[in-house]
């Protein structure tokens, strides 16, 4: 653990005390959003010291000139930058004459910072001496309103403590904004107009090459001690920004407040002729509303997604607070409601990465949406891979495959790749395995399979395709190969028969066979478009299953383990256990060289096989690779822990399972890998879900039915959880020596509990 | 081939018509240099069509900031930038006030280019009708001055042919330029001063961040039908660049032209406070002998070069062009006067690569200048990695190594690290192996032992103690092995056992210990003197040989071939000759995973070894290993095709060794690789020479003696070399059936021919 300032709270994340060495990681952890737009936890007053600026809006993004020192064919001409957006919170504070800045107070005391994650507000509390002796109280309340997603709201208030004062609130917009991160330090946004009227403000920006056309827009009104006054504004203007001046002489004692409305209204959801009628209409509905009001639908809202999302953890609040703030964060960055956006690996917490969907909305992600929301929020994420086949298509013919073979995009905002090394890029193809287990995923869990002749089937022919043209055939082993790739451990590159790959790619050709036969009999009208659509024979059908049939797999007859790929017999096989402290991370302290030829390894890749096909192996295959692979791994992708997590507990090693529990829901509140400030780790946040309702909770889908081998961690009094399955509720609460099972629904739920059938019925609690 | 109008002639190379499209081309192969500096043959007059204008000063780089797409740990912070240099080459034309342009000219006629290499310069001849009708002709002679090496010349000569006319010079020097290849667009050169005095004009400029100083100057006089006119100049200046502008009305039929003399003192030869005063020395010293004068001292020094370094082939026009043309761009870019001057793969040429040294001078070079120069210049080679070896000790502890295991750089020019791909940079180490080879590869050919107790010795532990290091021990394998590099064979990355690397590692570590042993038996102040420097232990030298003795080579039994890696076998081994054309050069049509995991060889890996060391091996085991690779090799690289023609004659299959001559003689000449605009390759040129000597001629030393398997392609009717063997030189003349040799010396020479002890008497034609 790396920091170790967040008070622990059931609810709430806490932070008190200023210290400017913590705003950039704060600005991270306190981040809010509301599917729609997002942002770091930035002070809406100037602030000089060393901070991180960054609000977001899903779906817009920015295709930076690529920049690599070598150039290799194939590669994307673009990297898709998360953009930082206009500014709307900025509200800049004068205090008689001297502006407000924490960084440079005379003095800050008292100062809190609170993120309710029941409520889905931020605030922050301070009393501040300035350097002109004022001294005043500041309490900010802030959020991104769930019900309206284009707006935030924020509360600003201050009471002078020593003295009266002249005090001036000048909130503004401001489309002169950077990126952190930028290749070419091109501009990224075109401003088209600065407007404004009474006390609306709007500027239109849309943005480089990609011409997203957004307005970002504001309104606001003042208090004195809660009562509205008018003022009217100084208003100003340029290229860019539109500020207001409200200045009133507050009297020592009085509080004086502001009121602030802001949000973005974007081209995805409106004309974008009228982005600035959409605007005013927002801001007339908040204005009329008002910030209490929306507070309190604010609340109604996060009440009824923690009603089904809620994770509790009975006497561990570091561990309750934990998956609460894994729980938050998946619903600021998603909730499922237009297939037109993924889920970014930090979310609207950074820029790191760029792109919006990696393999982990698959991987990790789609689980925690199935169970947690309404089964079309999975199948939205399915179709937004059905919508890029045809670029999937295109990126495989750049590689040089033909005939429909589909290779996805490592990253990706539109569908075509956006990253650059040619380790991962080109080499990291496991990821087509993962989009095709997530449709066999969510037929598994949702038992709804109309998605796979409707669109799925597409999606697995290209990729079953891909996997046939990419594995040769060795003469000398007599099977089928697959050279050069880089399995999920990417601390290996161009390694020949990854395991994981090879397992994965063989399954994916079965599974696409399996549904072809399927269809062929029970969706006849589907089956004749898609076979026309695809082109496809029996005989290509034919050579798919040669080539499954005899994929070759590494082994190892003296560990009997798989091996993760050829050769890695051949390292020293050191554990990490005897690896000295001071060489680690090793991301940051060897050289590549050296990692790659050293056996450790990042993040789950033979367990991560292990993990999605547990029902192929015994619990003693599961145990034996466990214990060969585990001392090699670092762990040093947000992605391994939880993994780990849930084999340790299927294996009953609850110390293990807790530790890795820890690690994988306090990743980003203890800065574990010593990164927090660049953003949050969004993505691994499901794998802290799987690590409780799989893994502690041993919730599996059985043939068609669930199934639980519950088991608790010594630390623990209690833990609940909730499911929905197959459009039932059923929770879920497991205590030391007994679990009880609670149903909503109108109809009996049969269920498996440690190996015996168990039947729920509705409303009435069972216990096991 | 790709190119073909470059006409054959025996000593010069020629071009005529003018083609735009040919014009970047024919400015890398017209190329002119002196060791000192060199140029691409871009015109004096403007030209405004497509060009890739460049001059550059030995020694003279640019750490350019580092561009990668993802940085890794252990990159260096730089990439070497050869510079374009202050541009003193040009003359503005007007005539009738209308710029010379060859690019807007009415009509180019009767366009004649000659590069003559026997005498060392550069020519071009046209008559061009401007657009203002008025029709000229021009000639003009280059050179850059062999005696005098900061000094260039050119006489620029025009003759109006249909009318008097107005004919403007304006000489000029800049220092303005840019370069065609930057990372992030910086500005490389400051400068300093521009003065003038009289007709003398100089601009003092430095290189930003390595500070060389250099002053670029010229001086020009004008002449009416040879008869110098004294011609008040029209001076400008500004503040990069000086120019002076001679105008004269020119009769009908009378030649009007200008003697420029220019050049550049740097600070590596001066005080960086008396470049000025340098440059008018020179100056005055030109001015005083003149051009014509400058000329045939040229054509006296060339002539010195070539009594020694030339080959003739009788019978074979194009392949006698070829040699020459290799011979004589070695000579433009190395003559090894200077011990801190290495020899780029580019040379003068362009501006690709970067840095200056490449494992190319140690593998490929050495021999050459070895065989054609004194000794000292090879020597002097060698003392560049000397000087270089704590920088190489860094290095290699960047990545992890420690008491003092050196690990050279891939590219460089100060002996730190300039390349970033960590396939290249971290995983080529077999670069270490060439060094050592060339310490022992000096005193094999030399005799001249004593450069290992002076010197070389500390390099070879320094190399010994890397690969000792960089071997891991494979229990499975029960064997040292050498995990995740790159071998010569750059279509392969991050392989294990690479068998060129596993065998020149055992090789390094062998040659070290024989040559400790040799130290210190027979230079025990020596010894006492490197011992107490590199605290050497016999401990540690046992663990060397533990390493040696027990390396692993992959072998296949049934092929009874060495394998190039392991896993060689898996791939799909379709030969280049079944590869379909158009998918050649792969390197530009497929994308890199695609290349890694086929079977296609870049240029020698195995057969590089059996190259280094053929006599550790049967004739026999090299033809099957032959058999085995070249049909798999694309010779893609520069350096591919020389190793394939000597080893092809010394199997004695002419046929295949004249089409390798061929292909690596006029590389570029006829642009077989697609890229001669961007430069030439001539490190590889050294290659060519010796597919003559080594292969045609097959010149081994066995035993302290030359020996020779003399050989003749049918096309030819005989091929003479010379070589210059421990202070004697010895011609040799290879005629159909019989090989005749000349020795000049003032003693008996010993030799083999054919496996026969021969004697070569002083002055006294030996046919054998």
């Amino acid at each position: 653990m790396n920091l170790d300032y967040i008070i622990p709270n059931d609810w709430s994340i806490l932070e008190e005390g200023f210290d400017p060495k913590h705003v950039k990681a704060s600005e991270s952890i306190f981040s809010i959003g509301n599917g729609a737009m997002g942002q770091r936890a930035n002070f809406e007053e100037r602030y000089s010291g060393p901070t991180f600026q960054g609000s977001y809006i899903a779906g817009v993004y920015y295709p930076d000139k690529t920049r690599v020192g070598w150039w290799k064919n194939g590669y994307p001409e673009y990297f898709a930058k998360v953009l930082n957006a206009p500014n709307w919170i900025g509200i800049d504070v004068f205090i008689n004459d001297e502006a407000l800045d924490l960084y440079k107070c005379k003095k800050v005391e008292h100062f809190k910072r609170e993120l309710n994650m029941k409520e889905g507000w931020l605030s922050r509390y301070f009393i501040a001496t300035l350097q002109n002796d004022t001294k005043v109280e500041v309490s900010v309340k802030r959020f991104l309103s769930l019900d309206m997603d284009e707006l935030g709201a924020i509360n600003y208030s201050i009471k002078p403590l020593n003295s009266n004062a002249t005090i001036t609130y000048r909130p503004y917009i401001d489309s002169g904004i950077t990126n952190e991160d930028t290749n070419w330090d091109d501009k990224f946004w075109d401003t088209l107009s600065v407007s404004h009227q009474d006390n609306q403000a709007f500027i239109q920006a849309k943005t480089m090459k990609t011409d997203f056309y957004t307005c970002t827009f504001m309104q606001s009104q003042v208090f004195v001690n809660d009562g509205l006054v008018a003022i009217e504004p100084d208003t100003s203007s340029d290229s860019n920004s539109v500020s207001f001046g409200y200045t009133h002489n507050v009297k020592e004692g009085e509080s004086y407040s502001i009121h602030k409305f802001g949000g973005y209204t974007v081209d995805r959801n409106h004309d974008k002729y009228e982005l600035v009628t959409a605007a005013k209409s927002v801001l007339n509905k908040a204005v009329k509303e008002g910030f209490n009001t929306l507070l309190e639908n604010q609340k109604t809202a996060w009440s009824k997604i923690w009603e089904m999302a809620d994770i509790t953890i009975d006497g561990d609040v570091k561990a309750q607070q934990g998956i609460r703030f894994n729980i938050f964060q998946l619903n600021q960055t998603y909730l499922g409601k237009d297939a037109r956006l993924n889920i970014g690996p930090k979310g609207f917490t950074g820029e790191k990465y760029g792109g919006s969907t990696y393999w982990d909305t698959e991987a990790y992600c789609i689980p925690f949406y199935m169970a947690t929301k309404d089964q079309s929020v999975a199948r939205n994420l399915l179709e937004y891979r059905y919508n890029h086949l045809e670029k999937a298509i295109e990126n495989a013919e750049k590689l040089g495959f033909s005939n429909g073979a589909a290779l996805y995009p490592m990253v990706t905002m539109n569908g075509e790749e956006c990253h650059n090394e040619w380790e991962i890029t080109f080499e990291e193809i496991h990821r087509n395995g993962a989009i095709a287990f997530a449709i066999f995923n969510y037929h598994r869990y949702t038992g709804d399979y109309s998605y796979i002749p409707e669109k799925g089937l597409e999606v697995l022919i290209g990729i079953a395709r891909f996997w046939h043209q990419r594995a040769t055939f060795s003469r000398d082993k007599n099977k089928y190969v697959i050279l050069g790739v880089t399995g999920p451990n990417e601390y290996e590159n161009n390694v020949n028969n990854n395991w994981y790959t090879n397992y994965i790619a063989q399954w994916c050709i079965n599974y696409a066979l399996e549904n072809i036969n399927t269809v062929e009999n029970q969706y006849a009208t589907d089956y004749t478009r898609i076979m026309n659509k695809a082109k496809l024979s029996k005989a290509e059908m034919q050579e798919w299953k040669t080539v499954a049939d005899g994929m070759y797999f590494p082994y190892s007859e003296e560990k009997e383990v798989y091996l993760q790929q050829d050769g890695f017999l051949d390292k020293e096989l050191i554990t990490v256990a005897d690896l000295e402290k001071s060489q680690r991370p090793i991301n940051q302290k060897w050289s590549w060289d050296r990692i790659l030829r050293s056996p450790y390894i990042k993040q789950a890749d033979t367990l991560q096989g292990f993990y999605f096909f547990e029902d192929h192996f015994t619990t003693e295959e599961l145990e034996r690779h466990f214990d060969f692979y585990e001392p090699f791994t670092v762990h040093e992708s947000s992605l391994s822990p939880c993994v780990h997590s849930i084999q340790a507990a299927k294996l009953n090693r609850m110390d293990q399972a807790y530790t890795f529990y820890l690690r994988t829901s306090r990743l980003d509140l203890d800065d574990y890998n010593h990164e927090v400030h660049e953003g949050l780790h969004i993505t691994s946040m499901a794998g802290t879900w799987m690590s409780i309702v799989e893994g502690f909770g041993g919730m599996r889908i059985k043939e068609g039915k669930l199934s639980f081998e519950p088991r608790i961690p010594e630390q623990w009094n209690a833990y609940s959880f909730k499911v929905n399955f197959r459009h039932q509720i059923l929770k879920v609460n497991v205590c030391k020596g007994h679990t009880h099972f609670e149903l909503e629904g109108d109809q009996d739920l049969h269920i498996v509990v440690n190996g015996e059938d168990v039947t729920i019925s509705p409303n009435n609690l069972v216990t096991v």
